[in-house]
């Protein structure tokens, strides 16, 4: 019959917004079908999302638990390639976009829905994020994004509004007011933007972060973890203060966060570059990703070559790129990942790293693959044993042919000055 | 006359491979300049070390106070572009070595002297720095590296043979026993590796440490400075704490040295990779380096533009790579300074942080170049005012265009699956 | 008064589409100011232009003749640093589309003019180009799209509604009946798209090419020109066959246009991705600059650093990306061009290239900067003079010091195997 | 036993040089297995070059067909990534090397040989990658390089000296006269180098080239072929002027070279930059080559998203210099290839090609894999259908949120000139 509705899957927190976006999707004639994906956020109560969904006008509200596959195939990948975007942001919004976007369409095709939604703003990474991934996965999908809707734009030009559209359609609201920021959070990281913080001058207040204490309230006593990787994926972790051993991908996640958290390491401060051309000033704590990436860092350096090292850098620029701009799904994003899997064949090892108010310190790691040898860095020994009869002696060679060029140009610059 | 000595000016340290290579360079029959640079070493006494090379032989000895040129045109030409080798170490030993090597050569030339000499090993990365330097500038200088040549080699297997030598000669000695570890020092930084640090499971031990405290013993009172840039160049540090003012570029660098070794902030531990191939463990400590580059990639961050920052994270890299293995002379280091320079150009303005036992963190930045726009980075408010008037309608046609691409690629793949 | 029309900058070119856009602007209510750049179009008679712009309803029409601005402030930047898309095509639309916007926004500006207007498609790379370099020389001129406009597109579905709507406003038409391809033309190159060469496989037809002869059509003598260079700018050709000289800019780009088309020279046929995602066909002829970017890639290998030249490699490929994709007064582009312009400092000389049926051969190079050196290069003299004693003996050490990584990783892998 | 000499295997040409070398070698000692690769040089009689090791005082001589495996294993890898040296250069010579170092290293092994010479001089490259290949292979083989040694080098200073030698020990010698340049040659290309070509002003004489005719000498009928590819290696060329058909890699590679060959097509000259600093003048033919890189270019541009060929252009890249430079067993080259083989999993396809006096001219192509789609890429239908529905309004939103960033940064320009 041509008087069913069309079906559109909603990608709803329980929040203000995406409940007014709900109940106005359903006055558009639309058959919306909540979505709320469990990345890890701290303190969801995805039960009572799921009723007030419904509650709202929602056809079902379908609440999935990512956390595993958000771990596994995105968090780790990421450790994989030590992403970091712009030197510093660790990609926390950025890498859950994709896991959520493709259990909507999962959803979405399921159902037979034509239509997703969201509820980014029109100026922000998210909706692009959300959009080029679905699209990617599902080319006929129709993205709706009210936030981008001049009609939805004038009708609530401010939370005012969106309060009296709740209290005019029963829409029940959280008691406790706004926030002088905006939140976004999943099991990686949490971020905090707008609001108070658009002042770049203006620090974060402490009582803000979920994840982390402050490097001045965290513990007095360090404690030492060694994690172990096989081929550039965490395996396993070791408290080897208190004993704790954790093996599951999600569980050492999870710990990771806790020990890292615990002891006030991971946040970061920082005005970064939005896809859409605009700066934007977040801050972020990422406690677990901190640990993972600095041990993954430091394992490189024993067992990976200098030159693949050099490789990978450039490809993990690209990955970083590619993920914050929402190309996850894209062609050169397939490349970049295969390339970089390549170059882990060998980063087998474990690190160890004390951690103590905000610090991550390095203190031993080792690998069954290491390609540092200690006796043929030794200064005291000559060579490395029999394969590796390291020549003093092919040193002055060496220096003396890359010079050569130098010496060339140098007469070139000199013939200037006479 | 043939009777004249052929002129050599060796870099000297007054300790003891430097002054038996001294020593052993006059039997040679050399004529031996003994040339002593100041950049910044702890506690060194140069007078001792003047009196103890004219001791050993030296038809002089000439110590140069380099310091300042050293803070200005080596350290902050690196704070300027980021510069980090294999994203950790911010080259405290790689950089001065041009700035030594360069006055080397100009003693060489002014005393007429045809070789230099230095005291480097034969497996590490000095000896190809200090002469690729040397080469680079004077095209027709000669380099003797004793420790390359064979007969050196075999006259002095271990440091008895070189104490023995010494007492032949009458070389003092200095009392306290050998260090388990190797140390270079400059006012940017001081390294430790070899001995016991060759284990790369070892921990460093505390004592070791010169320019910074354990994070442990800092202060638990935080202070919090600002730090300002003029075109990438810092111009000043204020600590707001207690009121310090430095605006001469050597005043500016040892005191952001003071403040941050005070507080434990700037010590790193890995495994890098030597030019000559081989892997190697090293210990770094980089107070001031590390707040100065900490305070400018945040202040790039608001002030320099998007793609112009991806462009000049990949002529720092190269920067890095370059300064590491000696090619600070070379003429694709002129291109990327030069590069590096023109990418500051706007990056003005001040940024703070606050130190705290072993974090340097971020507590505000501002600048009058900034192209941050808080109007228009602000979720709540339309547009940037009426030259930025963004419109939230034009990000949909923004991603549906970055999507085209993508929904190709996925039609051909779906077409796989069939 | 509110009564006055708003002002509006037209491209025009004389043709049917710009012909009806000029129309159907008046007909919406602006003041049309055409606007018609003289970039060196082939047979254009700018005095017909100029009447008909006005016969159709323009308020006036401007005729610049930007040949020369053209040539050296574009055309010889790309030659400067030997810009090529997708390692083939020469960017002569691309590089055209800056220039020409430039002049119109200056028009704008001048006659108070707050929008421009173009009749490029909404699937090309040309409306991004207009638009984006209009919008960064003036942030709030408003760029007018017809072929974007759905009213616009729903009133001309096809040839015959333009030439319908022609018939009934008066508007002369071009006797002769449309091409099977669509042509771009400027003195740097003519492009041929769309029509019949859409399918890939169908090959251009002779008739088509306007700047070249076909190599089978060419001359059976060949001639042959030494071409001169200043800092990467080409000053002077001469024609060694028949004594021609020019030293003109312009002229010399005009020779090189005449003698390499009458050659053959310059026609490629590609697909090649448009900035919008979408891949396209074209077939170019550039026959001049196809020439010069020869010469000067030819005259680098003489005088240009190595290392120098592997960085402006990437930034060569950068700034081809940047032009294609209408970034040409972007800050990323700044700086590409101060650095390339850098890297040029030494790129002084001459090449000397036979011209012959389709082939410009290269038959010999020098440079008062050259720093190759034959005496150094010979396998036959031992070193290149005093200051360049290359010893064979170093090379052994080069190499055994470059094979240390290797032969450790060798190890690694053999190890895999037991 | 110790009077057992040891074993070197010395890579043979039957030439002046090598002859030499051959008996220099017996004479300190070693017992010498000759090895002469063939990877299809032009006109070798290989017999009589094992005939003439055997007579100088090699223990045997052993000749292997090389050509099938270089073809698939190298020239084909080699065309998979376009691979070309500072923008010009084939790598002809270079891929040749790790092909004979990889036989010559199995002949050594399998003989119980701990010792490989070649005649490489001690300027160039290929002593570079033949010792860099050997001891990537083999960590523990020693490499002799008489042209490095001092003692040889002073007993042979000239080819009067060589000659002399032969004499003096029986050793025969070719009748003909020294050429003016020497040469490299395998199947792949042909290089000259040295003698005459030292003077950059001089062209190289037409007898000299052995693979191609000139341009000018070339049928004045052209004939046209077609390319197959499969994952971006060619399975098959037809040639559609007279029907010859070739599917087996070396049949196609040797096709290719011949039909090439015979229409002038695959000659430059140019200055290059070799590995140990020096720069170097080579004229090259690479007929086959040639044409199998513009097709397979070609291919790409239909077939390969544009951002997976953006990655691609640079480690294309950085395969020609790995190369170039000898690295072909190097970590980073495992890295590299196996990125370039997945980036070219859909490169199926086909390019026709019009072969005439020098121009290899493409007329066509097409691929089951196309991302090419003709109505996507029209300017006359809108969209692409179904699936693709581009929308030409949204590219005004693609437009203004890509000129966001400019016109915040022309703002900040704008307020420099007040």
């Amino acid at each position: 019959m041509s008087t069913e509705k069309p079906k559109l899957v909603l990608a709803y927190s329980g929040g203000l917004d995406t409940s007014v976006i709900l109940k106005w999707l359903c006055e558009k004639g639309f058959d919306v079908i909540a979505f709320c994906a469990n990345v890890g956020q701290f303190e969801e109560d995805f039960a009572a999302v799921k009723a007030k969904a419904v509650a709202v006008g929602a056809s079902k509200c379908i609440v999935t638990d990512l956390r595993k596959e958000f771990v596994t195939d995105y968090v780790f990948e990421a450790v994989k390639c030590n992403a970091m975007y712009e030197g510093r942001y660790l990609l926390g919004t950025s890498i859950a976009r994709p896991c959520i976007a493709k259990e909507m369409i999962r959803i979405a095709t399921e159902e037979g829905a034509t239509y997703i939604a969201h509820g980014a703003t029109g100026k922000g990474n998210d909706q692009v994020r959300f959009e080029m991934c679905a699209q990617a996965l599902s080319p006929t999908v129709q993205c709706v994004a009210p936030w981008r809707d001049a009609e939805f734009i004038e009708s609530f030009k401010g939370r005012s509004d969106l309060l009296a559209y709740c209290n005019k359609h029963g829409i029940p609201v959280d008691a406790k007011p706004k926030a002088n920021y905006s939140i976004d959070e999943n099991l990686f990281h949490t971020s905090y933007e707008s609001g108070n913080l658009e002042d770049a001058m203006s620090p974060p207040e402490e009582s803000m972060f979920k994840m982390t204490v402050s490097p001045k309230s965290a513990p007095d006593a360090s404690e030492t973890v060694q994690i172990e990787f096989s081929k550039g994926i965490p395996v396993k972790i070791t408290n080897t203060t208190d004993g704790t051993v954790k093996t599951d991908p999600l569980d050492i996640f999870l710990y990771c966060n806790m020990i890292a958290g615990k002891h006030g390491i991971g946040r970061i401060d920082i005005v970064e570059n939005r896809f859409v051309g605009i700066k934007s000033r977040g801050v972020y704590e990422t406690p677990g990703g901190t640990l993972l990436r600095t041990a993954h860092l430091d394992l490189e350096g024993i067992c990976m070559d200098r030159e693949v090292k050099r490789i990978t850098e450039t490809l993990s620029n690209e990955f970083a790129r590619l993920c914050y701009n929402g190309f996850w799904f894209a062609p050169e994003m397939e490349l970049i990942r295969h390339s970089i899997t390549f170059s882990q064949r060998d980063v087998d090892g474990l690190v160890e790293i004390e951690l103590y108010k905000g610090n991550a310190t390095i203190t031993g790691r080792k690998s069954p693959n290491a390609l540092y040898n200690a006796d043929l860095a030794s200064m005291d020994i000559e060579g490395g044993g029999d394969a590796f009869d390291y020549n003093p002696a092919d040193a002055q060679g060496f220096i003396r042919i890359n010079a050569v060029r130098l010496k060339t140009y140098a007469a070139l610059r000199a013939k200037d000055q006479k």
